[in-house]
């Protein structure tokens, strides 16, 4: 026999957080929608050379691979070996596995636009809701199941693509209660220009990996981390400078001009952060805002949790110059977001902001008071169905207390009697559970009062 | 470069195709809601000793098997080799996959119940929409990822629950507008009677796997292939009798007492369909119903789509005696069905019954007429987005026929022109895309402009 359990780093969602995922899940597509946005859902799994080589080596070795079937039959037994040789070998191996568990929303949505790009409109603006497999090793809040929520406008490189992403973040935030947040944006290409003060556009990568740990590991270890990549102790001086320009938006873009070498890319950087904080209040300069990703080339967001939360990023985007380049498609700019859901249902937790309606259970138990009964009990249940409210009958005749007890531990509000005292007399008993409240309706105006009296 | 492709048998959904199939979800969700049932969501995945085995020979082939990380490091070597050596043999190796895609919902559901018997409120009445994977050639009308859509309920034995489920499949299916579907019931207690006057318990299978083939093949073809199973003339003679019963329900249930011997079986078989049945007028008794699962030891129940559509059956379920016993938990009794949203899909397809409000695009796109119209043009559109109108700006200011080609093609209801002359009138100028109507409107009444001209 079997024990049963999920596999590890991955859940089942019982009815509360299914309920509460759905909310915010849902609260984040009517926003995708209100904003112009059009949904795509694509398989959960891809041909493994669509994705094999897009996350680097690290994220290859975190693809989850389906195996081939008929492996098992004796006409394949040497693709079984051949496909041996080459995983031993270090190899992604076509015999063993064609098929891997999409890694992000990204690479698939890419493959889509190479896909489909002489039918689609252009710009294209999709969002895409689905789950995610990464085999990493399981911890708090990092999952190996986990749903991804990403918004993209390609095909266009306008900036009010960026107010538009940054206008979005700021509603959705807002619907769910969680105003508190903050919005972050930098851009690459003042990152680059920093690169470029600082040992050259090859040193771009140690740098950016460096001031993205800024928040977790504090300013010495990411000098002494610079330093170890061999950056110059005067250019480690200059980020340090530029990690601590401080105040407000005006006055960052003013000092960020002192402290860095005029170039056409800073001021390519300057005039973007510009054009897009004028037109979002929301968005704080934030020159520290590095997001790892090489594959972003101008704006990066980070949205990040109310202050009180020690959560920090629940969301994050940027520009893009090229998005399906790699499937063959060139000259297909675009920017995303993302939210990070699993986060935001978290920190919702922690400020115990779900609306309490979510948590509610069925509307009405009818009791069981045997089958002549339940026949009038049914016809009445379905009207009240049809009405929307929601209605369990009790399955089985028996105690009272045994079914009221099933009702509370449901969190069903109200529990109707209709006995054959009580059909005689066209009334229905109406038990409030919450306050134990008991009531006679006449059976004519059971439906008003149920909705009126309705949590 | 890789060629973009999907895997075969697994599709791409576009953004008319989620939102048609959003719709059949919601409206089935909605009524699960109404009928007391709570949500359950599952990982994709499942430890594969809880699947295997599940699904006869033919099933445990038809599992998407996902390959153990880290098989290509030099440490792991030697499981590398035994896995070989394992599947070679035809087994489901542990050194190669300890995890597997789930491959229907009930399994999954199954674990679940008896993980966490212990806080589980029975009656649980549970409903789960999830895709669930299967390594089958495909074909039209079948994939390798589909969605499959339950409600179950278990811990009770009261034929209410029946009730209720056919209940619940006659409100979607009207909700759906597909009120020309037809409701089949059969009980395998009557399939079991049956058996036992034409050569025993042993030869149910035989039986009900022929009978499930007669819409398909025929008579004639059942008859020889129940002649190959070694069942005699005569047994073949009562069972073409017992298919050919006929009538009203109540007319059905006098003649099985004819053509079958009496026995306990058969009584309760009878008794139980004539509890149902006096309770659901949807139902009709269909003696010819067999559902080739031998899980099935009650109750079993086939929806039908409207005669005018060859597409057959579009949901099905049934009741059984042991859900949780292969996972230890003995005595859990339920009874479940399933929507098959695929097929559900094709058939509104074909009558061509989706709402048109679906197809709706966004509603409103302002057209781009240079940087300081859009600032103005932005503040109304965030009002508007506000009031739940959706938005659009066309990115890059330029050609107006290029502007409008983009909203035609995106099916957008209205194009909002605010140019410097209307912004110095406080009016918008706006153009129904459907007719070609143009109107001057007050800013301050565009809002309720909208709402009453929306289609």
């Amino acid at each position: 026999m079997t024990k049963p359990g999920t596999p590890q780093g991955m859940r089942d969602f019982d009815a509360a957080t299914v309920l509460k995922r759905q909310f915010i899940l849902d609260t984040i597509k009517t926003e995708f929608k209100i904003y112009g946005f059009e949904p795509l859902e694509t398989p959960a799994m891809e041909n493994l050379d669509i994705l094999i080589g897009k996350y680097g080596d690290e994220g290859d070795k975190l693809i989850f691979k389906v195996l081939n079937n008929g492996l098992d039959n004796e006409k394949n037994r040497d693709k079984l070996e051949k496909g041996v040789e080459e995983i031993a070998a270090g190899k992604a191996s076509k015999f063993l596995t064609e098929r891997a568990l999409k890694y992000d929303l990204t690479i698939p949505f890419a493959r889509y636009v190479a896909q489909n790009y002489n039918i689609l409109t252009m710009p294209y603006r999709r969002y895409q809701v689905q789950p995610v497999w990464r085999a990493d090793r399981p911890q708090k809040g990092r999952y190996r199941e986990f749903t991804q929520c990403d918004a993209d406008i390609v095909g266009s490189d306008s900036l009010y693509n960026e107010v538009e992403l940054a206008l979005l973040y700021d509603s959705v935030f807002t619907k769910l209660g969680l105003s508190g947040y903050s919005l972050a944006i930098n851009n690459r290409k003042i990152l680059a220009a920093l690169a470029a003060d600082c040992g050259g556009a090859e040193k771009m990568t140690a740098i950016t990996v460096a001031i993205d740990k800024l928040d977790k590991i504090g300013i010495d270890k990411v000098k002494e981390e610079l330093t170890a990549n061999n950056i110059s102790n005067e250019s480690v001086e200059k980020i340090v400078s530029y990690l601590q320009i401080e105040g407000s938006n005006k006055e960052k873009l003013k000092q960020i001009k002192v402290v860095l070498s005029p170039s056409d890319l800073l001021a390519h950087g300057i005039e973007e952060l510009e054009f897009i904080t004028d037109k979002c209040e929301k968005l704080t300069i934030d020159f520290t805002l590095a997001r790892g990703l090489n594959y972003y080339t101008g704006t990066i967001l980070e949205a990040k949790a109310p202050s009180g939360v020690q959560i920090g990023s629940i969301g994050g985007g940027g520009r893009y110059d090229d998005l399906t380049g790699m499937f063959g498609v060139k000259g297909v700019p675009g920017v995303g977001i993302s939210f990070g859901v699993d986060r935001i249902y978290d920190v919702m937790e922690a400020l115990d902001i779900f609306p309490q309606s979510i948590a509610k259970g069925t509307s009405v138990l009818f009791m069981n008071m045997g089958e002549q009964e339940v026949d009038i009990a049914f016809t009445l249940m379905q009207k009240l169905r049809g009405a929307g409210i929601s209605c369990e009958l009790f399955p089985k005749a028996g105690k009272l207390d045994k079914q009221i007890k099933y009702a509370d531990k449901k969190n069903i509000q109200f529990a109707i009697v209709l006995g054959s005292k009580e059909i005689e007399k066209d009334i229905a008993l109406v038990k409030t559970l919450a306050t134990g409240h008991q009531e006679s309706v006449p059976l004519s105006d059971l439906e008003v009062y149920l909705i009126q009296n309705m949590a």
